[in-house]
């Protein structure tokens, strides 16, 4: 049979429920096809080949005899190397980990997927420890963007934004503390969903940042993502930040529309920061959504100082040992930031604690009248791999930091944003939809919307 | 009439309601027992009498007017000078503070008081921005304790306990961050009660350190003070840590009496690290409780060490722009440890508020299997004014952090406590009777059997 590795998630399972194709069938495809091509994009850094063709026999052998199938029978994912994979050290992208000893057990999110029937292909690039917006990696090397392999695939979940947008995966899992989902999904053109802070638990998962550690699901098509997100959720008693919230499916009302919702454009920095395809993708979204008017979350360059002092006040001091006894270990642009933050006062953490706050309040306010914001998810599309600065509002500025510009502010308060990918007439950007926390299904809905009517779709990559 | 300055509340109430006094002239007793005794004790910084005499006329024109009276009608009571009182600047026992304005309206739990009928005195004396352990304050001079002028009254409420334990007001309000109503309370021989964490709203207060300020009631009785713990609970949406909980009085179960309650004696550095007073009065508290084993509370230590880092990075946070213009201003003795806490590191914050969490787990894991929890207040009774050194285990320590060893590292986690006192030949000490998170309802209860079976009672000093 001739599979179609862009296919949706979805239709894989329909194929493999109906018996038009096997699991193990579709596991060797995609197999085949991260050993043709990953070469080029660098997103494995793990692939658990033995593992997948157990699974995938498995789900052809529960089919066979009649069991019930989960909603991703047979459908290929991967995840993150900081998701703990049972039999492999959890690398979270560093040289250091690699010494750690084998995970006894998979990361809770690795087994709610394998419960729903997905069969994992391995582990994906990262930026080390997560501190990363560029999917560069000094121990293994940059993840490069399948749109043009010259260029960034965006991090810290670069494998993840890759793997997906390359067909090496229909699903992928990845983690956003600053906008680590969100931008590799903007470079990438891939849908992301950072969820609301506290409803996926992080079990089982290499922290970065405590209080700011999102975990989420990338996939090339919006029911996808609604059927992965829906398959994660639930709490967990080991994560101690995750909520004790029921699972909300979001795909029932997935179809439901637009109607009756409030739809609004971020103003201020978001408007005018990034380059002009940014402005021309958030427009084009704006109009496909009937957005009217615009808010002006004038507190977001305050939420994003106080995203970068919390992150790099908690993340150095969760390495200060590491940092200690094997600063040489650590890839050199992150090791500087962490030393950075382990030399910060704590009246700049407290205080960005309170600023935190006090932006989430105002936000709340801004939600009393609307239901949906949308914004820039980067500046700019894909920079090339080694760029280091970038041109926004005439000024040459550190390209690292800023890819984060429209995305820091949104995670600080852990409100749960879809990324969507808008196509121009070459490289993809991301547009974030906003919502109040716990109303990820308006953010699903809304992106489903745009892919019906074609205004946000994932493309096939050349390479392809 | 001759009235019992160190009458119960309830009587004093029940005298009011039945006409056999009035409140004016309870209110003019205690005015003139102020004006004639106050100058040897400093207890108040300020005393509000007209506004006494007003609202004392307006409980006695209610009752002539058949109007209900509220449970504690015409009983004075006197607020910690952090509270704000409407007319007065907020000092917090600071030189800068009374620079401020006037506040507009009293403090949540001043107007709960003033509504349950009770007349409001005035403002007491306190250690600089709450602090303190020793009641001393270079503005103010230090508030000494009733039993002995020559000692101290303990902080930073020094002037709630003194008042109280003087019989210059039968109840008052303070704070207790790391135990400042438990020392108090302990070195003047009166009843504390440091609520739950988030149980009281701190509304209209002035803070110290945001994640570990509790307020709270001090009476001579302990039927007194859980009236008003009763008058002063209820949610507050201002003060953003007060918890949604209903008001959960403790009265109807305050003659319950200890059946079927586990209690268990604090063992660890609470049963070694004291003076030979504190044992003896754990041991005396603990046979009329008939408790049962010990616990050992092994991680106290760590508790204490970070709610010393998190009172000092939060409190200099708060106070970094008075510390840079107004250094001069300060009392030398808390200037010094609000620098130092500028200055400290962020990873040490983080790491104390990750140490506090791992306490609180642990803690919570002793309460499956015990109800009520004895320890010391503090590891003496009053040290002289102007004592600068303790005798601990043959060892010369500083004396004003280690008042507080064994208070910190309860209130570290929020955990309710009620200081109950014993008095030996002389001078009194105060034992903490400590339950699980919102059962300050059997920290009363342990109280009131201990107070009704003669253990702990709270004397009229000498002066009196």
């Amino acid at each position: 049979m001739s599979l179609d590795v862009f296919a949706p998630a979805y239709r894989i399972a329909a194929q493999v429920r109906e018996g038009e194709v096997t699991a193990l069938a579709v596991t060797e495809a995609f197999l085949a096809r991260i050993a043709s091509l990953d070469s080029a994009i660098n997103a494995f850094t793990d692939v658990t080949a033995e593992r997948a063709l157990a699974q995938a026999r498995a789900v052809d052998a529960a089919r066979a005899a009649g069991a019930p199938l989960g909603p991703l029978a047979g459908v290929p994912f991967a995840a993150k190397n900081l998701f703990d994979i049972e039999g492999l050290p959890t690398r979270a992208g560093s040289k250091i980990n690699r010494e750690r000893k084998p995970a006894a057990r998979d990361a809770v999110l690795v087994e709610r997927l394998t419960a729903a029937g997905a069969v994992l292909l391995g582990g994906l690039n990262m930026g080390e420890y997560a501190y990363d917006f560029t999917g560069e990696n000094a121990h293994d090397g940059p993840c490069r963007n399948p749109h043009d392999p010259a260029r960034m695939a965006g991090g810290s979940s670069s494998g993840s934004g890759a793997a997906t947008a390359a067909g090496l995966s229909p699903l992928s899992l990845g983690s956003d503390t600053n906008g680590s989902i969100r931008v590799p999904s903007s470079l990438c053109g891939v849908f992301g969903l950072k969820p609301t802070y506290g409803r996926l638990p992080r079990t089982r998962s290499f922290p970065f940042c405590d209080s700011l550690d999102h975990l989420g699901p990338f996939a090339r098509d919006v029911t996808d993502l609604a059927t992965a997100y829906d398959a994660l959720q639930g709490p967990d008693a080991q994560d101690p930040a995750c909520a004790q919230r029921p699972v909300e499916p979001a795909l029932p009302s997935l179809h439901a529309g637009l109607g009756g919702l409030r739809i609004a454009v971020a103003g201020g920095h978001f408007a005018t920061d990034g380059m002009p395809e940014a402005a021309a993708a958030v427009a084009l979204v704006a109009k496909a959504l009937g957005a009217t008017g615009t808010v002006a979350l004038e507190g977001a360059a305050i939420a994003r100082a106080a995203a970068f002092l919390i992150t790099n006040s908690e993340s150095a001091t969760f390495h200060l040992d590491r940092l200690r006894a094997r600063a040489d270990d650590f890839d050199p642009e992150t090791r500087d930031r962490f030393l950075a933050g382990a030399m910060l006062p704590a009246a700049w953490y407290v205080q960005a604690q309170r600023a935190r706050r006090w932006f989430q309040d105002e936000m709340m306010r801004v939600f009393a009248d609307v239901d949906l914001i949308i914004a820039p998810a980067t500046p700019c599309p894909a920079p090339l791999v080694g760029q280091k600065t970038l041109e926004l509002r005439g000024e040459t500025v550190p390209l690292r930091p800023n890819l984060g510009l429209f995305t820091q502010p949104i995670s600080a308060i852990g409100l749960p944003v879809a990324a969507v990918p808008v196509f121009g007439d070459g490289l993809p950007i991301g547009v974030q939809i906003i919502a109040a926390p716990w109303r990820e299904d308006l953010c699903l809905r809304a992106a489903f919307a745009l892919q019906r009517e074609g205004v946000c779709e994932a493309r096939a990559p050349v390479l392809g």
